[in-house]
């Protein structure tokens, strides 16, 4: 049993906070610092360009994405890092295509995060081949699925209700109509248990920043499945996805398995990071994060439900159905949230009156949710979200 | 007139280390560290998601690409910065394409960095549209500008030899055939003059680990004339290139000016390692580095070829037509570069047979040089590069 009294205490958490909001960034793993000095300070500075070969440089995105692999139920060999999630999400969908070059309908839902929307609707608009992007209800998708589907290009989690797909059954329903799946997994990873490999998935990104805690800004992550890997045609082919990058040859050859996902030069130190984030995964069972989850997220709704009856909630009642974060709708969403922030308890808002709470067991304790929810109680029952300072809206949450 | 001893003492340089290879990856900047220090512990770790507002995160891609823009005579709101040079020159070429619809020439040439060609030809196939990746010699570029291309796509300064385009005769021979103009500055920025507004340049794209010292994996920026920054419609249509990535559209509607190339969420940690790395340039004249330049490229010539007739000028004689980097040709030059390492003095090897140096005027003196240039002539001179540690090649260098 996961004993999350100690990995608690593997984060730094300002005092007097309470972060409900590690489904968007998570915190800074203590150990962090002290990996990108090493990478700084012993790497960069002392071997410069032999860092690539000393230091394993060159290594580390296939390296960490079997790391990542791991949580994530991926075959060795089957993940790599680098980029951001939504040069993944490109890089997924175009080859998907590729792969279907006979059929015209990328599948997503309006729950799919936007970025995954606008990167398939850029790659769309390049392809010029009439290509539509068929966008549902979530759960409507099941029965949208037919042959004229080239993709199913979801997102595990809905970002904005933490409503949860079912990845086997519709992976299932995908093959049968001889589409390709893909799976957005950045609200996933680290949050609730994901067996890629025993859902014959064929392809999945995500992101390391949120519950993985890599930082912000930390490289996302692309799977592609061992029997895809060598049909997998990269649009995005950068010479460190090359079969040998240091002949410096002309023309491009795909390297061999999931390492032709690899662009550009890596972000070496965002890397390192990442790194020692996922050092607090050593020893972790995900089945007993998910179970804390449930308890802690059950908590919340039912100690906010208790105190007030002026949030609704916008998450999918059944635990079953949601992964690690409940949201609420109210009229003055964004400045319910400002004014929970201000009494240190970190949760964001979503357009158009959602706020979002996401729940890590690694360092959320329930007195932390009992305490969170009753301040939201109190916020919203006695309007202390109607002042000033909490009604004006800044670009960016 | 820059004081080139002040500005050595800017960056962390190994005892008995003489390093030209800064045209690879720059030295670790002195207050790099402590940079990355305040970004993870005072922002990051006690800012947490707050530090997108607070810390400006969100802001550092215009603000840092504003810093880079003042070193390749960009104007003010021209440059963002993120993800690496590959993808850049992607999001170059996919813009200029959609800006030539009725052509089908990418005229490049062999002196361009193979990555730059992986991802035109990437580009391509996904286009489907008859497009040609043509390659000419560097000196038949001038001449194979015509009315059937779209996109002229070179790197300024080659990688391989130093050989440097004319920028403003190349962009200007361009727009009399109405194609646009794409230049990679991956070697140029922090190395040589570069005036993109003078030369209306159309698109410009460059690395910042070179001689921009921004560390392993830095990001990557790229330049769009002003003139065509709202014509220039993004291939790769990320969230954060959204006219407002916070209201959640499902719609992408690019955002104004160069803003609409940045794509998903930016390296914070290592935007901010750059910015600390850009303090260096205060103060600096291009005009002074370009001098010393070429007065360490010529002192370097000179010596080796003084010491020894075993190794061929790779780069161009002429110091106006070379970068900041020489080149040799040797038979054994990998071995050769090996030994010279095992000594300390690290330059860097290219296939098939070169031996490249780099000069950084920032720290690299005249007596490094003469030094260099004698221990060079000394390996080849008494075959000291044929010993079994040298022989044997690393995956990567």
């Amino acid at each position: 049993m996961t004993d999350f009294s100690r990995t608690r205490d593997l984060f730094h958490l300002p005092d007097g906070v309470i972060y409900l909001d590690g489904n968007s960034l998570g915190p800074l793993p203590k150990t962090a610092l002290a990996r990108a000095t090493r990478t700084m300070a012993d790497e960069w500075g002392e071997m410069l360009i032999g860092g690539w070969n000393k230091a394993q440089w060159m290594a580390m995105p296939g390296q960490i994405g079997n790391r990542i692999a791991r949580l994530i139920g991926a075959e060795e060999g089957s993940v790599v890092i680098g980029d951001t999630l939504s040069i993944k999400v490109y890089q997924a969908l175009a080859s998907a295509l590729d792969l279907r070059p006979d059929r015209r309908i990328v599948l997503s839902d309006s729950g799919n995060f936007p970025t995954d929307l606008y990167m398939a609707e850029g790659l769309l608009r390049t392809l010029d081949k009439g290509h539509e992007l068929k966008i549902v209800a979530p759960e409507d998708v099941a029965s949208a699925i037919d042959e004229t589907v080239a993709a199913v290009m979801l997102t595990h989690v809905d970002y904005g209700t933490g409503r949860m797909h079912d990845i086997a059954e519709i992976t299932r329903l995908t093959h049968e109509a001889g589409a390709i799946s893909i799976w957005d997994l950045a609200h996933s990873a680290g949050a609730v248990p994901v067996d890629l490999a025993g859902c014959g998935a064929d392809f999945a990104t995500g992101c390391t920043y949120k519950y993985l805690n890599g930082g912000p800004g930390a490289p996302a992550f692309i799977y592609v499945r061992p029997g895809l890997q060598e049909s997998a045609r990269p649009a995005l082919s950068g010479w460190l996805g090359h079969e040998a990058p240091f002949a410096f040859d002309l023309d491009y050859r795909p390297a061999g398995g999931v390492e032709r996902m690899r662009v550009g030069t890596p972000p070496v130190i965002q890397m390192a990071v990442l790194d020692a984030a996922l050092n607090a995964w050593g020893g972790i069972d995900i089945a007993d994060v998910r179970k804390r989850s449930i308890e802690l997220s059950e908590l919340f709704i039912a100690e906010v439900e208790a105190g007030t009856d002026k949030l609704a909630l916008a998450s999918p009642r059944d635990a079953n159905a949601r992964g690690s974060q409940v949201s609420f709708r109210f009229h003055q969403g964004y400045s319910a949230m400002q004014a929970l922030i201000a009494r240190g308890i970190i949760g964001d808002f979503r357009a158009p009156d959602r706020m979002r709470f996401g729940f890590c067991p690694l360092y959320n304790t329930p007195e932390e949710i009992r305490r969170a929810a009753a301040a939201l109680c109190e916020i919203v029952e006695t309007d202390a979200w109607n002042r000033p300072e909490f009604l004006k809206r800044e670009a960016v949450t």
